[in-house]
């Protein structure tokens, strides 16, 4: 069979399996996701195995540390993955919900409830967890997964799928529910983005050309999941220790992560007596700095001059563009011109001045004095993510379970007629 | 100055005057509504002039009757669009509205709250109306909107557009805010749809080639308003006085729109009793009849014989499919394989039959004992509506002012930093 026709058809199944799982009981889905969970911890030397397989030919390609350690599986990672799916069995089940409900003159009584999408691809990268993490999100709001994941960790991904894929079939579920491409061809990707009559959503998550090349080519609604150029601003009515606090946890902690700051921008009125310490930490840490004129000339030697392109750079490392600005309008600006509306944050004690910032920058997630590191559905308690969108349809910012579900209006009549 | 180039400039104004009308006062934006509506009854002669140029020039072309009744504006379908304006100045303005709040264990207070979503592009045929229904809705809900109608209505759409255009002006508001695009040209969509970087959703309205080539070209999420392919089933269960009053209803007093039927389901038990009766009345009404087998055995003479294409045809005519069918299961199954997911309704007075229909039909409205014909904002108690999504991202069903949402995270810290 071609790689056309077998996409069609696993995409088809797929839709035909979605109206099943649409109509699962939660007590049931639950039991199969702990099952799963069960599954995964007993098939570890297989799947440990089988990535060691996807390690070999990352060495062997020479692909970079960073690269084959986001690809590395252990036990811990795989325990991760285990409580995962045992975590999203727990979470409340948004099928069925009612949003609201309310009668209108003609006598109708109109309930808007809770239904799932349908079928779900999910195109992403290296890191092989996002193989349970899907599918348990997935079937948990009733739709069915179809998974494209990278090439690089292909083995890992089909041991973990097959794992899960037993239980759907020991259930007696549709193996439609879920399913994975198991094909390296680059082909399968342009193939599976114009069966708009199956796929209901893709999301894909990865890097600047992933994103590009999938908005570019797909007839299905795409929620990105974009890069993350995150902004501290320093006001001038900045508790500036604080500021150094959030600062540098919002550079530091974790650089390589979508939420982590990338600019830091600063009140020039507080620039001379913040600046100093903060740099210092910062180089103490590792942390190369990029800055503005006056950053340079406040931070002496040891700054790089930060060219335009630096504000548009998600570094994901200890680098750190910095731009003094004249007022809290100029950062705002800087901010919704070279950001990449993820999240951002003012530390500030006037309130007028957090208020006009929360109001007008324009990101899914816009703190006052916190930092930027707490964008992520665990940290904002809806107890699992697939992943923070940066579009502004459907969904923003972290998308849970929820956000993987739409609506549908019930409505009951007794014989109402249109005059 | 070539028409890329002017696309994307107009496009580029939009967004920016788009930060703009997100922070405006409501009152403010009410008050502009109603000098929009009061201008555009002063403007009443030039719109009705540049409309029979239109009428003029279809004719020349020989478009068919229906067409040019659409296309036709009067005294009373102009005051339809002032009403129109002045009934959105007194809808609730969604924006700022904080849909839900929280408190997390960091300690971090999480509001989400409703925001614009930025630029609309709404790209529709040939009812001149919607140039101005469309302005008002995006001006109340705080987007700039984009509009490019129909190249045979242009003289009426432009005549519209600049009597709300110098509302915009005398206020003092970005021009950027609302747009139309004054060429006949048709590659002016292609390029459209491909500004995603100023564009944040389009909105297609019309017949089936154009709702194809917008989802074909497009890097812009697009909610598509599509075909209704309406179903009302009879169930064995159903009071046949009410299904008769019901049905007639919904195919016959409005067949031209989205939500009248166009295939009838009866189930095998009540086909008898119900059909003869039935079928005559719809055949006193001009009703032509397209019957399964057996609807033609029952109604004798007549009946056309109903290929499996005519139970994917919208007809926007008085042309109605009939089909007798086994089970309710049945019924479900043919309505979610051949319907257009927009409005189906079951008549019965069984419980369970009813909860079994709405929840396993597959559509944006679903109702019991009531006619396909409710499914409209004004019916649905919204006050106005953009259209009806047959899609399930974002939003599904009647589209007003919520829907022309989207919503961001505004979050209070106190010094918070991730361990």
């Amino acid at each position: 069979m071609d790689l056309k026709k077998e996409l069609r058809e696993i995409a088809k199944n797929a839709k035909t399996a979605s109206s099943f799982s649409a109509n699962l009981e939660t007590s049931e889905k639950n039991r199969v996701l702990e099952e799963m969970a069960e599954k995964l911890r007993e098939s570890k030397e297989r799947i440990l195995k089988a990535n060691r397989k996807d390690i070999a030919l990352a060495r062997a390609s020479r692909l970079s540390a960073a690269f084959i350690d986001r690809l590395t599986l252990n036990e811990k990672r795989i325990e991760e993955m285990v409580n995962g799916l045992l975590g999203v069995a727990r979470l409340t089940d948004p099928v069925g919900v009612e949003i609201k409900s309310w009668e209108v003159p003609s006598g109708l009584q109109i309930h808007k409830v809770r239904v799932p999408l349908g079928v779900i691809a999910i195109i992403y990268e290296s890191r092989p967890n996002v193989t349970a993490d899907c599918i348990g999100l997935a079937f948990k709001s009733g739709n069915s997964v179809i998974l494209r994941g990278g090439s690089e960790s292909l083995n890992s991904n089909l041991a973990i799928f097959e794992a899960l894929a037993a239980v759907i079939k020991k259930n007696n579920l549709p193996p439609g529910t879920i399913n994975i491409i198991a094909t390296k061809d680059r082909q399968a990707i342009n193939i599976l983005l114009k069966l708009n009559d199956y796929i209901d959503l893709v999301i894909p998550r990865g890097g600047e050309a992933l994103i590009k090349k999938v908005t570019a080519l797909s007839r299905i609604p795409v929620i990105k999941h974009y890069k993350g150029i995150c902004h501290v601003y320093v006001d001038d009515y900045a508790d500036l220790n604080m500021a150094e606090k959030i600062c540098f946890n919002a550079k530091v902690q974790r650089p390589g992560v979508c939420n982590a700051m990338e600019s830091m921008l600063v009140h020039r009125d507080v620039a001379a007596r913040f600046l100093p310490g903060m740099l210092k930490k910062f180089k103490a840490a590792g942390v190369e700095i990029r800055g503005c004129p006056l950053t340079q000339k406040i931070g002496k030697e040891g700054i790089k001059k930060a060219r335009d392109a630096d504000y548009r750079t998600e570094y994901s490392d200890l680098i750190l563009a910095v731009k003094v600005v004249a007022s809290l309008d100029e950062a705002i600006r800087h901010i919704n011109a070279y950001g990449s509306h993820h999240s951002d944050s003012i530390i500030t004690d006037d309130d007028n001045s957090a208020r006009d910032f929360l109001k007008k920058v324009d990101s899914a997630c816009v703190y006052v004095n916190a930092s930027t590191r707490f964008t992520d559905g665990h940290q904002f308690g809806l107890g699992a993510e697939i992943g923070i969108s940066t579009d502004k349809l459907h969904a923003r910012g972290p998308m849970a379970l929820e956000e993987l579900t739409s609506y549908k209006y019930a409505i009951w009549g007794s014989g109402q007629v249109r005059e």
